[in-house]
């Protein structure tokens, strides 16, 4: 079966990406939250167009997946554990930092991408990954199950839990937000409102001075935009261990490096 | 009268023009379907936008031409009975040539231009033009009247069948593409679901590859997207006489060098 | 308190202004009419993104000013009773000249930021103002004030009427342009139907080939779009004295020179 685009009426993404292959040196594809009836299919239409599209594909974020911003965040941890933003990278420096990377109660309801892009990326690096969030939020088990492993290859630590405070001890880097729960989608239908309001029966669920104060000085840390007083508190997310700010910055600068080095040659 | 412009209250398209003049070396206008009220609307925008810009002003497809298209078909089928996409054109070879203009029914109720443009332009680089449709299907008398002109001073032929078949029999080149009827506008509203029912009544009216079989090794063109499985079968359309791919790309090649000669002196 | 950006649920303007920071050279905003619930409102906006942001943020019309197209208006009249468009600047031969401000009637519900900006900037220039309208659409109190002392500081008049013709004596520059008036936003809300039913009774409320024969031979300016027969005649906009395309084409020079002045050094 050939795939449809979501615009045209009967093109397949065969023609699209054919058509557009000769027109560009590079495709950007972002598809999210309400634009799949399900956990997944971004991931298929990307591969679709990566199959016959005979140029870069690249994920400005879908469904599973957000590789710019991992990038952009572990460079941005990296360059505060380091010598600070804009003044080298030593990766190895995340080598044994604990990323704590906690569900945060909200009215959006948001795809998983960027938390597990966080944990796959994260785990790659070095770092101790800890999962946590109400029962109920589970991600996706085959990317848990890759971070994991990561982990395990870097002797590293690998955990989850349901404590809403647990997994800040010790951690070096909070990254609070909110996701989506596996029942988001029925029916290829996006229940947002359902979503909501489940999401909104765990007040606790956010990131605030108190937790932070267990962790080990750690900074905070959010793909943007943040649902501020939901996910995270003011205090936190504009206070002097945000970085936030820097972390954004960087997808720039590694969107760049993306390009030139998948489109720099051609 | 002063002709309005379609999205801003009360401005004419006098004033339009001639302030985008200031700004731009060009203009490019694509106006079609539920866009116009009638048949010939887009038209006489455009030449109103012309009258007044002091600028060039190209269609980049309209009711009732679509220019660049054209440039690119023709360039594309050159291409293909010389000496290969990429390798040079003689225009020369599509001299004798037999373009079937083929309708095709389908789910989508679509304007005349690209058609009538395919009639005119390959008329005038000396082809052989046959227009098949059921009946009920006529294009603008006054442009087929233009392309029977046009092989009459080539010493070539012209004709009209409504035989879903007749037309393939020594074709070089096949053209199969939905077209609405001149029912399809009726006091300035477009009629989309009726032309989409009525169309829908000639399933036959697909090119595939038992036609195919009829002509003289036809390559088969489309200025796409295509409505596969309604105006062709997906075993023409991605098969080894398919020259779709190669005629979009010429889009970009046409649309450069047209700029070039209109806007390249500014 | 924080204020929210317009589109992205739960962002603050802090946020959003600070990431664009990081990426852009400078930051144009425009908003108008019903994207405020009240006068004010957009300033306060362009105000917290200047706050946060920490890049130039340039106004490209809201509420309450409209600093580009006042630069151009200016340029252009000046142009006009200097050597003529495009043929260098000497701004000095506005001063003593009488610019008209007059309401126009219309269909079209509009924002105060064009003619408040004219008033300001032509009263830097030392031009006489006249501001007509009929009662009921008084202006910015603040603003007017602003233009009653420069008039004051460059020895020149400031007067305001309500008298359809009796601004028009004398006058070299006419501005005749529909305005709403303070009692368009209530609750929140645009009363864009209310304002143009009250605009439409004033029909004598228009620049016509007879009022500009009291003028001082003047030229005739608007920001454009124009909404003509209600704000001025065609004789008078496509007229000998009309600068309006000279002016709208100024909007591409002043706001490059808006742009090396403020982004120049980045």
């Amino acid at each position: 079966m050939r795939l449809k685009t979501a615009t045209s009426a009967g093109e397949t993404v065969e023609d699209a990406a054919r058509v557009m292959a000769r027109y560009a040196a590079g495709l950007g594809i972002r598809i999210l939250e309400d634009k799949v009836g399900y956990y997944g299919e971004g991931d298929e239409l990307l591969r679709e167009y990566a199959r016959w599209g005979d140029f870069p594909v690249i994920s400005m974020a879908h469904d599973k997946y957000h590789p710019c911003q991992g990038l952009a965040d572990v460079m941005g941890w990296a360059e505060w554990f380091g010598k600070g933003p804009g003044k080298g990278l030593d990766m190895s420096v995340l080598e044994g930092k604990k990323l704590l990377i906690s569900w945060g109660h909200g009215a959006l309801a948001r795809s998983w991408c960027s938390v597990q892009e966080a944990m796959l990326i994260g785990s790659r690096f070095g770092m101790d990954v800890t999962v946590a969030s109400p029962e109920g939020y589970d991600l996706d088990p085959q990317v848990v199950e890759w971070a994991r492993e990561n982990c395990k290859v870097n002797q590293a630590n690998f955990a989850i839990t349901h404590d809403v405070k647990a997994g800040y001890r010790g951690a070096h880097v909070v990254y609070s937000r909110h996701w989506m729960s596996p029942q988001a989608y029925r029916d290829g239908e996006f229940l947002k409102q359902a979503e909501i309001d489940r999401a909104l029966k765990y007040p606790e669920w956010i990131c605030d001075t108190e937790k932070m104060k267990l962790t080990d000085n750690a900074i905070f840390t959010h793909p943007m935009p943040i649902d501020r007083s939901h996910e995270v508190t003011d205090e936190v997310a504009s206070g002097p261990r945000s970085c936030i700010y820097d972390v954004a910055e960087n997808r720039l600068h590694v969107q760049k490096a993306i390009m030139a080095l998948t489109m720099g040659n051609l």
